[in-house]
């Protein structure tokens, strides 16, 4: 059994562009058109193996690209931080803080 | 010559976690600690020109990530966000459209 991380995609969406052609081939059939394994095999002409194994080193770039970098998490903050300054009445100290957090973001 | 890139220490800042331990050591003695090529190659006992190639290489991996993730331009732009909004008096309007860049930068 080979399992389908959905949350993967999240991370695609900020680092496909480290990624190469072919990896992002493969990964976008099997996690966003959800191709079968072999369907992606058939269509690619790469061996059913091949492919699992691009995947496989895909997630696990992924994986290691937002361990280093955390750009989900930033994203997942910077929309709470942009929320904070959009829907609440904020005093003057506290937007300002909110705005430093912001700027140290990236 | 071996020229010594000095923006590369503002790409090195944002993705450095994504480096090896060796590549990091050997770009921080070269470009942070400025020591000579000769002098890393002693203290880190491989030859000059591994250590010129591992440089050579750090800075393309460096760059190479820049036009992928574009995280150094982002940075100067969410500067250049987070001033307007503590340092102008902006509209209403304005403001949100500010606060909605920021939210889609990561």
């Amino acid at each position: 059994m080979f399992e389908k991380d959905l949350s993967l995609t999240l991370l695609y969406d900020l680092y496909a562009p480290l990624l190469s052609q072919k990896k992002r081939e493969v990964f976008e059939a099997y996690y966003l058109s959800d191709l079968s394994l072999s369907e992606i095999s058939e269509e690619t002409g790469t061996s059913r193996q091949a492919v699992r194994d691009l995947i496989t080193r895909t997630a696990a770039e992924l994986r290691e690209w937002e361990q280093g970098l955390e750009l989900l998490k930033k994203r997942n903050r910077l929309t709470a931080l942009c929320d904070r300054l959009s829907f609440e009445v904020l005093e003057r100290a506290e937007r300002e803080a909110v705005i430093e957090e912001i700027r140290e973001m990236i």
